[in-house]
């Protein structure tokens, strides 16, 4: 099986950055692709950041549908153009944010979300509520740290996450916890082992959902909302 | 007063047609200046024209801001790009499809939006789940014509439209119709009149609510969901 | 173009104070009528206050149908008796407190109320799920103060007001926030300005969308449920 | 135990069929007191009715309360000035719509209302979404016959009334019906054997439904929603 | 009248205190037989010991059925097997949590819940979203209380009990108190007077509800969800 | 990896037949394990058959925890016994009917379910509600063919499902289908080349799904909603 994994970013740092985790939890078997954004923002903050890249990730998705990937994983948390990418495209797509939510409902009660800063926080939000979750997530924090701190892993970074993993678990009532940052990934082994509970990040989410609709068969709708675009000029 | 209509695709023509439904529109006292995208499809019909549309239309948003109008109507009914719209001005953003829904609410129990074609119901259901309003919402329907045809008027089309607001009333038990497509505007009065009840159509709808909004001194919240975006190095 | 605004309650001095705020808010070219019950409670705490006060303000509003005006106004925060008012008018009617949360969601992702006493919340609570905003409100707040000592505008009641503000936006998360009491209308200049985000009073936003309904032709409803009632014979 | 049935309307003949209604329904060792409105409408169909026939049955409710009844109930289907009443009263208030519904949830999974005219949908649809109730209602049905056609029995109301009840439980899927009529409580019982499903009408919900709030010691609570009105002085 | 009160698990302790209780608030002119599982797990706290329990329950109610009993009561607040129950049964079946939640929203406008552990919540609050009551809840709080403790009634369970109750009032605005678990019915009067608002215990309210359904003539709809099992053979 | 697939019924039959279907969907390196019950009811059709089955069939769960296995998928489209499950496990526990829903919902922007009878409706609308994916059903359709038809395959039956297929997407507006009934797996693949779009089955999304939350190092949360049960003593 060979899944493409998109970084809808410019930042080739952040590209390799998911292409090895992604290395990490492609599931046994499967061939990863990982591309990223030719042109557009270097991150994706807010509605702004994810429209200016949509465009060059289609391109990215386009190119993988015609070499014949089995499946697309979105690697931004913002599940960003997920729509437009399944309209593109006749094998799934998995968003990382929907493939670490769903997955949450499926091994726990309520979750919750802890992120980087709470300007991401209204994104986050919505899509819960588009997908039908927002009803199991028992909460949505910031650590109030910026995604490089993140990245750099330091101590100050680690004691926010920390804090507001307990406190969702505590103060909010979750049962488990959806780290809704990229860079989060490689904290959640540890944070699930500290806490006890689990811990999930959304590579390793969004590549196994991917394996698996692929894995079954299960190919993007053409009726309804996700038909091809017609052939439209451009100006 | 200042308004700023944008369209968001590269159609001249429809740019052209917009620009005529505003004049007839505009309440009194306000300027309209009405942009189309420089690029970008030229009909927009489903999430990927949508998205390969934002990045141009936000072009002109921002233009408009900086020669300070008072507040942005999106005339185009899928209300594309709002989010970002928001995020990047100052000044009120109001999409056409949002504004005739705000609009039904206010003079009816419950509002059904009559559309060109059934490719357009997924993203305008969701949209009205956004805002809120999907429970006064008695119906979606697409009367199966094309844009240009509805904009040629041929009598098949007017016959269409005619028979789905019919039964948007009848069976479905509407006490207002929203007209779900720019080109249907011209047919709001007469409809009105055959079936005694209120049709709404976005562009008279989107100006009065931005006008509204400016006049009563409002700007787009630069906390939470809509701030500006950080300025990101772009590759 | 001609705005009826009724004051539903019996007291002069509320009347007087709504017209002020109405003069002040009114938009360019718009004539404002301001009327008050003739009977009926002093003022409107609570369901009870609300029912004796409707018989009154329907008065108000039928005198003024026939006078031709092209709007109606209901100035209290409930809403109180919008859907009969409705039924017995062809011109719109917009209640204060439906006006500024529909203009709150139009530039802000997610606001919060601050009203007067805690008595006002329930009301409040069930109008926003009614009208279909409940989702966009991330908190109601009462400041714990009665309404004449907001009129009065004691240093207590302006720093219970602020001390609520800041706990809406920096608690709950609000991005913008509603006045919940039309006697605070006369902060929302200030308060928008310290805290840097639109503070929506209803006078306002219920003027600028009675104007914009109008202004685009619509009048209410009459199949369904705001029909014009049957004549049935009075006891 | 001695409970309070108000007819909201100030027809004569109407409390006497209430009256009767109630009598047979009453549970054993139960005392029903039936008053009618002085004044007012002398019937409810829509908003503007209730709103006039509120006060008076405020009234109603408030010499009960002095003569220190155990529970009241409001006998019209729309469950007119509920809150109202219970502001006023220290005794569980009950209004027959939302008893019924209340009752069909308990012995049946969905149940559809079948009532009279489509005028009075709207009231009824938008009682059930503020009980919380709206999502075990398969459907809400109207007869097309007018009040006083179905207080006379004619075969036509009679020939209406049974095909919209076939109607809800083979197209819309219900399994029990709500007669949304007080008109129609008499038909409750042949309804019931002929179609072999529970038809509730809301006469004897009501009654049962206040004996045992009564029964169990409830009283309507003083906090929050329904505190006693502040005394303020009317006009 | 004969109602059936069935204790979903083997406890004979038990079974003879919800006999104790049930005397108590058994409505007058009712007679009531108490019956507990004769195997299965010896209290019900959470989902396995609820699925283990339901087989010995529902002999239980099939018995009292076959003796004609006019409604049962299923008397644990998790309202263990309540729709296989209702599948078995001819008359009226009511959960103890049910008829507390549908007698709260009859005296109050908002209500919370003050149960033992915090285990209990998730079904709980699963309940109460799919009795669409969720809404009209203002909170959902355990005591850390085991129930042994509260029904031995020591000075540390009353205390933590009356704390959480506070807080449901002030913090959490509800209006009126579910007492959520079978031990604490004897509280309920005493807390009542204390803090001045409705506290509702699951067995007064059982049987309450429970008599008005028979009372008011209702029986379980055999069409749809609530149909006799067929027939069919067992291994 | 070793998936464990429990029949939670005791006939040997459709045991042998999830075994055939199992393993001809089993995802590449994955063991699967097929158990069914050794009492209880031979088929679930409602919740008094589910009732039944539930102590049976976590005795398989709790053996092949014992033994060791990554996931369990519960092979009956109610997701018969889900949460009990998920509390005696520490591996990830699929339902298929919750499994076909997700997978619905991730290449599909709106599904229908098409199964068997009509009794089964009620159960898998009530859990579509729980797991939040109910907004993206655009129907439930019962074919009205009896199970033992649909394995036999005769052509009345397959007739019936081609027709509630083409119903649910044409008239329902859905653009994926879910089987909604186990003995349908068998169809899926030429359904979905019929009607051009997908067709899922819980068999092989329940697979793919169990298998991609063990893939990713998930286990079930055993804080909160689905901890443990205490050891309590049985009678």
């Amino acid at each position: 099986m060979h899944l493409h994994v998109v970084n809808p970013n410019a930042s080739a740092e952040m590209t390799a950055g998911i292409a090895r985790a992604a290395e990490a939890a492609a599931p046994a078997g499967v061939t990863v692709t990982v591309t990223g954004a030719a042109g557009g923002p270097l991150s994706i903050e807010g509605p702004v950041d994810g429209a200016m890249a949509v465009p060059w990730m289609l391109q990215r998705i386009e190119e993988a549908e015609a070499q014949g990937v089995d499946a697309h994983v979105i690697a931004c948390f913002d599940d960003t153009g997920l729509d437009a990418a399944r309209c593109v495209a006749r094998a799934p797509v998995v968003g990382i944010g929907e493939a670490a939510a769903h997955c949450a409902t499926l091994v726990a009660d309520r979750f919750a979300v802890v992120t980087s800063v709470p300007e991401a926080l209204p994104v986050l939000r919505g899509n819960l509520a588009r997908y039908g979750l927002a009803a199991r997530c028992a909460g949505l924090r910031a650590a109030g740290v910026p995604v490089l701190d993140i990245d750099a892993g330091t101590p100050e970074a680690l004691a926010a996450i920390r804090r507001e993993t307990a406190a969702a678990l505590d103060d909010d009532g979750a049962d488990a916890i959806v780290l809704g940052c990229a860079g989060m990934a490689s904290l959640a082994a540890s944070l699930s082992e500290e806490f006890g509970c689990p811990v999930i990040e959304g590579i390793a989410a969004g590549l196994s959902l991917a394996a698996a609709l692929a894995g079954a068969g299960l190919r993007t709708s053409k009726r309804g909302g996700y038909a091809f675009p017609r052939k439209t000029a451009a100006s």
